[in-house]
């Protein structure tokens, strides 16, 4: 608590009297304002070329779960009969969506940062294309990811109640989409739609990290898997498990922009609530445990089962 | 990062080859993704019957807020002269839209898992009697909720400040309505709201765990509690505490989905942030203390106190 | 799960029996539900004043983004041309906003306490004034903050994006803000505020905390930042990490409500994912580096590392 009394102490000037202060410093202040947007470091985005927003990636996504998952998100009822037209609109109305979205966001870079044009319409189409095209593939990897989440919970009682309700998948169906846009080097876009799942669930994913089928987070909250991670088949975590990088000193941030920093996890590990992995060269080996709270930075062998050990704690008699 | 220099290649494609190859190339895509929703694991909701919505338990939690803490969450103000009326209505506007939620709910499980057909109507309106007489009784435990936050916090100015701010209130008024609904066996709505809770606290509690009266989750992020959870009287956790089950086979998961997996917190006993406890035959006694970041997965006797050990740290000379 | 099978059972009530039910109960319920908000621990809201909603704290937030990062989060695009008369206009709305919002915090607790009339009008215009005059200074704390995060994380590629996109940032924004109200002892208002930041990103800054520039929350989901913490220039932490107070018995909850709690991290410390740091006389010293999974209750010197010592861990042969 503060000591400052200002606005319970005596003497607060009058409503006219403030409303006369504000009209003689408010030039002062929105001149101090605009004139700190000038410069390469603005941090303004005073630019006729138009960005990417929160809610058009929240459109984007909102279209591609119902593709995914028919029926679950629609606000009408699907049925055999219109599941054919319905599916068709969809996949078109994403197709000119994210071909719109892409383009703005390869047209900001390229305004912002002086690069030659790049044929920013035709970037779009051609990104919308090819995501169109991975629609299937990323429908079967969503539908493992769906089966892995109820052979490993036995809280689930239906896949139903995975698809609604689970935010692991709903982070990870954002995730496989932000990917596809990654590899196609669409600048913004992947990393605002992943940041939308984190707002929504706790579970940060950087779409340049690589997953592969049938990944399984339970829970949720608090899960970090950083860009270059890489991450087998069949996989499970756990909330609060971050895939890491090594601590770096101000001076090596730059230099390892490109380099591979968080972790290689292989097949069919398990990785329980609290851990932590840390670091490019730390790969744990397939089929190995990582159990709860543990803090790892060098590789585990694979079939291998890392606990905390017990004696840690010391149990006083009374409290 | 990616090699993948697909967009910023030369030889993007026109605009107008980009559409006809999709033109070309649609039919086939859609024919995929609808014929993939065939069969038992279609991971499609292909059906006539009506599913609830998270728009729908996001109306049902607003109502419910409005009658447990009546005036703070109102549009209007509430004053002594229209309180009855005002209750009286919101009450009834609870009990209309629970008896539709519940039996859809019903209804969806019935037809979706060719279950004999369960009067769904009659079910629905039968749950949403049950939830009304009982708000009487969950206001009252609300108010012991908001009592042990006061009690618990020194931050804590106001109860206004609990009931506008706190995010463990928020999580527990809607898990305490959905433990009812989860006692009534209505499928499907109780987790919705529990997640849409979730999502906006980082808080999960599952809606099937027993928590008695005087509850109290401070800071709450990262909050796990397990469907089997047993919670006494005036407990009070703290951030990234976990009450989860031990580790599962891929093969115990199936057999594991109805015994008690979570672990029985005692009457009085404090959790602080990070701890995880684990297993359906852990029990913390009465009044006990558990410090921050420790890992239980063995019963503590009443009146004891855990910490991890002081000297675990290593401080090298210089950094 | 329960046993209690009642809405599968047979011999479910007709519709018009339980409407029947509801008319003969609903009175009771009503009149049971409206004489618990008598009292002084009425748990209602039942008050001519109006209260700050979270929706007008929203819209606060969303104005004064706009102000700190001009361009980024308007819906029309900002050009030079523009820049003056769009940033004139919305430090007035900011303005006539925060009189309004103040002036209803203030009122509402005069009221509810019966505190003697405070000039809530006065109040609210003398608060917005003094935010409108420390809005360049705002503005710089905030470049600092977006270039401290530039410099910290490797996965950043602009500036863009970490105004966009990082949660962090987000939360630290809202902190800035919230920070001068609590300061000029705006009740309510504050919390609001920052609470609305900790739903959308899992970081909750107390906005009585005092923080230097050029601070850098990375992940971010689970740090607690407590009322009292004093935090120095150019600090780093990450996901997970509380400075918090230490266990408290409920007696002593009362008398420290106004007693500095947390802790103090001086300059150019960094503060990796899981630390937990406790207690108001726990300093830890400049350049000091405390690493992930810590648990730190005395004070560490500058220039220190402090780390979890290596063989905590048991590894199995085999799995």
């Amino acid at each position: 608590m503060t000591s400052n009394m200002a606005i319970n102490s005596l003497g607060i000037p009058s409503q006219a009297e403030i409303g006369q202060r504000l009209k003689k410093e408010l030039p002062e202040i929105v001149h101090e304002l605009s004139s700190s947007t000038l410069g390469d470091e603005g941090f303004a985005h005073v630019n006729p070329a138009p960005i990417p927003t929160r809610e058009s990636a929240a459109a984007v996504i909102e279209v591609m779960r119902r593709i995914m998952f028919p029926g679950y998100f629609d606000r009408v009822r699907l049925e055999e009969l219109n599941l054919q037209y319905r599916l068709g609109q969809d996949v078109t109305t994403l197709f000119h969506m994210l071909a719109q979205q892409v383009s703005i966001a390869v047209r900001h870079d390229c305004l912002r940062y002086g690069q030659p044009c790049a044929s920013c319409d035709e970037m779009g189409y051609f990104a919308a294309l090819e995501v169109v095209r991975q629609l299937p593939r990323l429908r079967r990897l969503l539908a493992g990811d769906v089966r892995a989440a109820y052979a490993g919970d036995p809280a689930s009682r239906s896949y139903d109640e995975i698809i609604f309700c689970y935010p692991g998948l709903y982070a990870i169906t954002i995730y496989r989409l932000a990917h596809v846009l990654y590899h196609l080097e669409v600048p913004l876009l992947p990393r605002l739609m992943t940041e939308y799942a984190h707002s929504h669930t706790g579970i940060e994913i950087h779409p340049g990290a690589h997953i592969e089928e049938s990944f399984f987070i339970d829970h949720g909250t608090g899960v970090v898997i950083g860009q270059t991670s890489h991450i087998g088949a069949r996989v499970r975590i756990y909330q609060g498990v971050t895939l890491g990088a090594l601590s770096l000193s101000p001076e090596e941030v730059d230099s390892l922009r490109s380099a591979k920093r968080h972790p290689t996890i292989e097949d069919d590990v398990i990785i329980y609530s609290g851990a932590t992995i840390l670091g490019g060269n730390t790969v744990v080996g397939a089929r190995s445990v990582i159990g709860g709270n543990t803090w790892i930075t060098q590789s585990v062998p694979p079939d291998t089962m890392v606990l905390l050990k017990a004696p840690e704690h010391i149990y006083t008699g009374k409290n």
